[in-house]
């Protein structure tokens, strides 16, 4: 189970400033702890809604600050495929996660090439131009896309990690079927792509959101969900985490489990 | 989801000083705490190791009890299938579970007869003479035993809840997926009986219980396991059973899990 810090962020207002002041130490410190929490990619957004240039400058400062403190590799997360473009131009080290496309011609084009170029994996989200579809079989209709596409350019499917999507429950209870039904037609149809999940937006509305987080992404795991995207920092979803994989008997004697237990990063 | 209270056990030292003592309040309060936190059933176990004809006095007494303080139906616990019949024969009320049988023909013989004459449902542990079989084969042979003398006495399916057992992941990390996977064929090859689950044993010799029987838990819930055995006046724990249940679509508007929110009996 991969894990992919979602701490550095530009659309929380604390990242966004300390990005627009250069202030490099910040930013570090977020990278160090995420990392020493269990992260295993480090998700970079940039995006402060000025423009193209400016967020590629800005995604160019912060992808050289934080890997100048940390050698795990990032995921270069932006809705702008030029900054990506830049983005991986500059970046050096581990095969980088392009954050992401979905199945949009334009996307796919524009950043396909681009997994191969740099020898990138790509988040790819099971939705199209009509945004998220409601229904399990539109969301497989958007990967089915996107695996055509990748094939047609020659992009290893082990380099595609599909994200079913999940909308809040507050919303329509039925969302949490549609996603975990959506992943497991996805591991049935392509068992060799990798799969992802952005998970905080499920419980969106409802109190106790970590709790619904947690019910969610254990379900998903059963699954077989590939990583996921979310703040490492959270030493009880770890801990969700940790055990998980004790219980599917993915952690031999309970190994990681005791000795992030003996570090503190996980906790009841 | 069906919540079966295991609270009021004389395996408690401090139940089994209770009922010594004839402490009516003692386990009145017991029995309130846990319907209130949400108990569907209350488990009632009066065995402290001094013979039969003790606990069937005790049994008696603590289900006398238990009924005046409460309308719940009881799941009546023994290892002694002379106390269970004893016991239904002095309980009043909705239809009562005894806990247990397993595969073992003596037992069967003895109990299977009493869910007929009392219209109980009655909880079947997946293992028969020789202890708990160790991989999912042996523990599905144990239910297709129990099936076959349940089918031959004309005990109703849908009256049986199944337990696929779970032993502790600190003595094999493989005891999960059994437990998991040995529910997942129950499900697929009884889909009229019911399932059932005692947590706690899995995480027995680990830190952070609660998390490692929350992660079972949940995926076993996903599998569509029908009720549990637990202590519900655990808020953390009863929160993800409720958050489960509203991911899972079960639960039309969130309702029960807002109400749960706001009676305080769920927290994160």
């Amino acid at each position: 189970m991969l894990i992919i810090g979602e701490n550095i962020n530009a659309s929380s207002k604390r990242v966004a400033e300390a990005i627009g002041r250069r202030d490099a130490l910040f930013l570090q410190e977020m990278a160090h702890k995420q990392v020493s929490a269990g992260a295993n990619y480090l998700d970079v957004n940039a995006g402060r809604g000025r423009g193209t240039e400016q967020e590629i400058e800005d995604l160019k400062w912060a992808i050289e600050t934080v890997q100048a403190a940390t050698d795990v590799p990032l995921a270069i997360d932006s809705s702008d495929p030029q900054a990506i473009r830049a983005a991986l131009a500059h970046y050096s080290g581990k095969a980088a996660m392009i954050n992401s496309v979905n199945a949009e011609d334009d996307r796919l084009r524009a950043l396909l090439p681009l997994t191969l170029e740099h020898q990138a994996d790509v988040i790819a989200l099971a939705m199209g131009d009509g945004g998220v579809p409601r229904d399990v079989e539109g969301r497989l209709r958007a990967c089915d896309r996107i695996m055509e596409r990748a094939a047609a350019y020659g992009v290893p499917l082990e380099r595609i990690f599909l994200d079913p999507l999940v909308l809040p429950l507050s919303v329509d209870t039925d969302e949490g079927l549609v996603t975990l039904r959506t992943l497991e037609q996805i591991k049935a149809r392509y068992p060799q792509a990798k799969t992802t999940l952005g998970l905080s937006n499920v419980s969106y509305g409802l109190p106790l959101r970590g709790t619904i987080n947690r019910a969610l992404l254990l379900m998903a795991m059963y699954l077989g969900l590939d990583s996921v995207i979310l703040d490492p920092i959270d030493a009880r979803l770890m801990a969700h985490i940790r055990a998980a994989q004790v219980v599917l008997g993915r952690d031999p004697f309970c190994k990681s489990y005791l000795k992030d237990y003996r570090r503190g990063t996980i906790k009841e």
